[in-house]
């Protein structure tokens, strides 16, 4: 059985503590983190864990390490642990490049070890029903997609809200239409503070014809987790606030007839049942590391594998760059609306 | 008292019927269209109305006209009716290009009538009641807007998605913010006509810094009326498929503590109350109807002028011409995300 | 093709006009009311109906009537009505006492003419679909139905909370049970006005044993329209201020199993899919008075019946006879949680 | 500073030894169980906690002791503490009947102890504001309150619905009323297990003249934990399951107005504002323990005093014996209405 240990146990490591002691799939043996109260708080909730304020005492006592330190710290860290032979799962974004995140993909190839991303929404029971969905066919050809992410705060240091919050809408966008977008850009302001934007638009163009939107910001006053997805035959709601009723089913849709000899053309509207199918209530952060485990195991992919990860910063980076800034002016000016 | 004719009976043109026999103010006296059995109904409907099928014989019957034909068609009859000194109500957008809703504003000033545009939204109670939120400041300075205006069909047939429901949304906010975007872009689909887009989001730059990002559809399972506020004192939220708390006003913010000697900055979130301010019923198409029928006798502004509903279409226009195509490809291919 | 006579232009007459003059079943010929400006407001609208101050001349004109007048003049007007040979639609309440409701059923049953009562909800499309969802047996057996029926005003002025809201839970109960209550018992409190209850709860026991509540009231400061029925297989809530999902159908249920060899039962809990039926848009109005017409033409019986309608009124008669009033003192002085 | 001991381990315990754990104001020191396996479970969570198979042993350790056992256990426990000189915390309802609660009460008064029932709602942001609003007079006078606590399971073995879920309603009622019901009556029925009512509604007469009507099930396919109190002034929905809008405050009404010369009534409707106030976000469970600890140190009478507890259990004793039976049959046969 494999022995783990976890790196950073700041605001996110303390869940990937409780599901690695929870797990019987592996041996939850270490941690790290240069604050001595964090260690000895987790070493005293789980009592066969050793606490480690040097990495490098770590090393011999694992076989793969999960790590959820800061995103600028990513990189050194999953390449020391790859480089040491040790499969590495890291929380999302893989890294703060794209061309670092290729670089742990490419070292964890050649060392021939699993190279995970904490991209948890892959996990989760409406996530992967709505996926299912897509798969079969029911919804039929996809026209679509619109994100919704926001609520008031929390901000983060590091990053801004793109980083921080469309990461998740871009993992399950990948993960859905099984494509990477060919073109995107986003456009935002940075109200609270300068030069991070703490509210974002993000549009993305994909081989298919499929087209995606996505809302995200720390300044709305009502929290919004909502994603539709259009399809030909049916369509679906996914809303991560409801209790219950995470995702319906709507079978609904537009049909189009071309003119006949009158040259009108018809559109017919089809309107069905509503159904919210029932989810399991599988926890999705347990069920990653357990495929991470797994997959360390066997030398299977992931799903959330480090190649996913990569081209999720990759879309992200795209949006980044390629904002929409308005430089040019407006053709004329525009007179007296202002009143 | 003014003597008002009514042009176009189709979808809309029985609702302006409606509010001109009921309001005192003025006289309807006249209806045109070219279909003998629409002319029939209102005739006998309102028994004070006489009907015509040509324009020809109605002009010297009536001091105003109120327009409600096919967009292609404001033009043509605005311009006669102005040319025959006869004050113009004509139904949203004013004109299907920006130069010819310009020349309207021109020979309506030069013949000093009024000319008013149908955008009924800004005498609606809640339209009213947050633009008096932002003008009296409570709202702190703006943030930023969202608004989302999706719903399963009804599709037009001689405009797109953009001209057929974000022609409320920029009236909404051109109103609100007294000012016109300085720059702006769309992005859409055609999914079930040819060349037609029936899902589009827009997002605008306006001259004070707010930013608004604008989502329409006639593709959508659920229908949404949604308008997001974010301003840094107060935030609204404007549903308007909210039977009985169409606005919610939020007492929420987050303030910005530049950093103290340890270098580390902190952000403060501020929640209390949330009000939902009591409406009156009062209705709109009445409201606007008869400020026409008040501006045509005094030679005040209405509130949707000539030159606001100009602006409107300006912003349209901007949006349509400068709407993101995506062109370039990315910079490198996206592999291995395709499962 | 019958004649038809309307009785009563007040507030829900219009409706009746409506439909009778939209309906190709039947010629809208005649309407009564005491009320000039009422008659003359009806007849210009529908220019082929004839107005009639006193009814004695209208007899002759008409083979049916519909009544829309105030409760108290149900049973004189109806009496009249079959006494001449005319087939009879009443609004609901049949009548203000079981007795005069019985002695109606009895006088049409006699001259073999129909009489119908307008519940015009058991012709609503969700009321239709809950009363097929039960007989088919999905549900399963029933358990128990909860209503409310809620809102603030408006206030009848003949008739109590009682008679006035529960009148249309009582029959969609006995619509969708196809049992009367063999007990009943009514708990209220007249808060405005004194000696007429403006909110009541009651509890009805059906033969089967299933149970039932209602609440409704005319000073709650939400509407609610909801109700809920308990199958053992599945369960429905029936929300009719939902625009889109009225219906809801739960596949849950829990499921008991007698204890084994160690003497602890168990209790499983069944969770599957949530079902919202798409519902047809049917006007219940039109298909009640189109029913109404079907019956006097060909005999007969419709689903509100006369005997339907009677047995409402012996209901509401029970309930309120039999209120809870709470004579007797409790067992012992509660002292002390007065703080 | 006390030390206190926790009995019973099982469903709530762990609960209560969190903010056991939590709080400055006491030593936790001791928790009892018959199960080792609990036993050990939060004596390694919380190192400085003894256990104790017996109870005989821990009563030295201990200046007061919670008692979270089943409820038939309830008194023998708080009877021993009590008597060995012990401040006492039970979970509610204090005691199986109302006698013997009052031996509790009378028994501390005697030995000068604090008894305290864990009526937990007492404590909750939103309860604790809508008693502030009725203290204050903004309600005006109270009409009637209407509570629903519906959902699907889970079910008690040792008591039915009435006992399991209306004791938190009735708790909140003598709570914001300061008053306790000179008459109930319930009604119930037993679906899935025999002699256990599961669903079951509950009618109360309050001295003041306010009425009150609880809905209380574990068969409902919706959770709902919802209650509407009406007051002349203003009325007051508070819904539970509302994760940020748990109250709500509506300024309506309705005047009446006596009939003038003319003899007929008027009602005005009053619509106003809708206000949800923010609640802070204070740890319940831990404000109550807290509350024990202070009032066992100075004497003070806690908010759910042994006495409030025992006057909680009179009303659901109340309610119990005094319930609707229908022995009585109808006047006369409902024939017909079977289809």
């Amino acid at each position: 059985m494999f022995n783990v240990g976890l790196i950073g146990l700041g605001y996110w490591g303390p869940n990937l503590a409780r599901v690695l002691n929870q797990t019987q799939r592996c041996k939850f043996v270490a941690c790290a983190d240069l604050q001595p109260q964090r260690l000895e708080k987790i070493t005293r909730q789980y009592p066969g864990v050793q606490g480690f304020a040097s990495l490098a005492d770590m090393w011999e006592k694992v076989d793969a390490v999960a790590i959820a330190t800061p995103i600028s710290t990513h990189f050194d860290l999953a390449h020391e642990a790859l480089s040491r032979g040790k499969h590495v799962f890291v929380e999302k974004p893989l890294a703060h490049t794209s061309a670092k995140a290729q670089q742990l993909v490419d070292l964890a190839k050649r060392n021939k070890l699993t190279l995970m991303t904490g991209h948890t929404f892959l996990y989760s029971p409406p996530v992967i029903r709505v996926k299912e969905l897509i798969q079969s066919g029911v919804l039929g050809d996809l026209n679509y997609l619109s994100f919704s992410r926001v609520n008031l705060g929390l901000y983060q240091k590091d990053v801004d809200v793109l980083w921080d919050l469309a990461v998740h809408d871009i993992s399950i966008l990948l993960y859905w239409l099984g494509e990477t977008p060919t073109h995107g850009t986003s456009f935002g302001r940075a109200c609270v503070q300068r030069d991070k934007n703490d509210v974002a638009f993000i549009w993305l163009q994909f081989p298919s014809g499929v087209i995606a939107s996505i809302e995200i910001s720390w300044l709305s006053p009502q929290k919004m987790r909502r994603t539709c997805v259009a399809g030909t035959q049916r369509m679906v709601v996914y809303d991560d606030t409801e209790p219950n009723e995470k995702i319906k089913i709507y079978d609904r849709g537009v049909e189009f007839t071309a003119p006949q000899n009158f040259g009108e053309f018809q559109l017919t509207y089809r309107t069905g049942d509503i159904v919210s199918p029932h989810l399991g209530n599988s926890e999705p952060l347990l069920t990653e590391i357990e495929q991470f485990i797994e997959c360390s195991e066997t030398g299977a992919t992931p799903r959330s594998s480090g190649e996913f990860g990569s081209n999720v910063v990759r879309v992200l980076e795209m949006v980044t760059e390629n904002r929409t800034l308005f430089k040019g002016a407006m053709p004329e000016a525009l007179a007296g609306s202002r009143r």
